[in-house]
């Protein structure tokens, strides 16, 4: 009699071993410097049964942010609107400012911008990404403090997308007070709805 | 008796050669198929005047984004705020969905996730165009519509910046709906200065 295994579990561990190879290798290389090479004999497998599951540099980057869209991260929940966006855009800040998870961070964008797999994963981690924080906004919907109809993953999308733009297109640092200023604003527009 | 030249003449004449070739090549294969070779046939010079001057890719796109950014862009003008940053958002959003154009800006862009120099060339171009552009508000200010306070390029800065956070983090679409939105909550915002 076979002894009774787990449905999945040996792969479930490699893939476990190779995204954690995956995220090392990107903090230490970035995108540019990924190799399946490199994650394999990180991980401990043989580099055949990365490119037979994986492909390549892309599909590991895309695989490596599926599950990172899956792990919780820390929605900030202050008591007011503007505190719980300031703390977000500083949470945002301070992850790209990270050695370690700023530079795993920028090669998943870095890689969005070259490999449309990887685009696709950025597309569905984002989206979750703020989902997640849009509860930000509906909490301030219940305390009376915004109007229901404000669409909160705009206002979401408003308090970070100057820290991008500044990151990422003009090449601007982003100061505690800059990532302020952003929630600041979208807290504003969220108590002010436009009419469209 | 040598002819009478005008100083730098000839070398103008290859840069101007060079960096039309490297727009060309960057429209047909993007930052990450970009090579001095490619770029010196198309502009009819040796490669080895190219790796003099400009030693590769990311200092051809340096060279032609400082280019780029002298060359006068049309900042709207309609006579109100809204108009003049809807004109301007819909120019960025229709800019990048132009194949051509579209795909040089985009290259610029991915050639700065990539390269240092390409990044300074980024930073030093978009400040050039936030400076254009931030003439929208200042007429504004002028017609009594918002106040003289108001920081001319944040308000420009933040109607551009959800469409490349769009474009270039999320991978999400820009519809022209977008696009005018955009403009519309940061011309609110520019009617409503934020206390800091």
């Amino acid at each position: 009699m076979e002894p009774q295994r787990r449905p999945g579990g040996r792969s479930a561990r490699v893939r476990e071993a190779v995204l954690d190879a995956t995220t090392a290798e990107l903090a230490t290389h970035g995108y540019q410097g990924l190799t399946v090479d490199a994650v394999a004999q990180r991980a401990g497998v043989h580099k055949t049964t990365v490119y037979r599951r994986w492909r390549g540099p892309e599909g590991l980057v895309a695989d490596a942010l599926e599950r990172a869209a899956q792990q919780p991260w820390p929605i900030p929940d202050t008591g007011t609107l503007t505190g719980d966006l300031r703390a977000l855009t500083e949470l945002v800040r301070a992850g790209f400012a990270d050695p370690e998870s700023g530079t795993v961070a920028t090669a998943f964008i870095a890689a969005g911008m070259q490999h449309p797999d990887a685009a696709a994963a950025l597309r569905t981690f984002y989206a979750a990404r703020h989902r997640d924080a849009a509860a930000i906004v509906e909490r301030a919907v219940v305390r009376g403090e915004v109007e229901p109809e404000v669409d909160a993953v705009e206002i979401v999308q408003l308090a970070v997308a100057p820290l991008f733009h500044r990151l990422f297109i003009t090449h601007e640092p982003v100061t505690t007070d800059q990532a302020r200023r952003a929630a600041d604003v979208a807290a504003a527009l969220a108590r002010m709805p436009i009419a469209t």
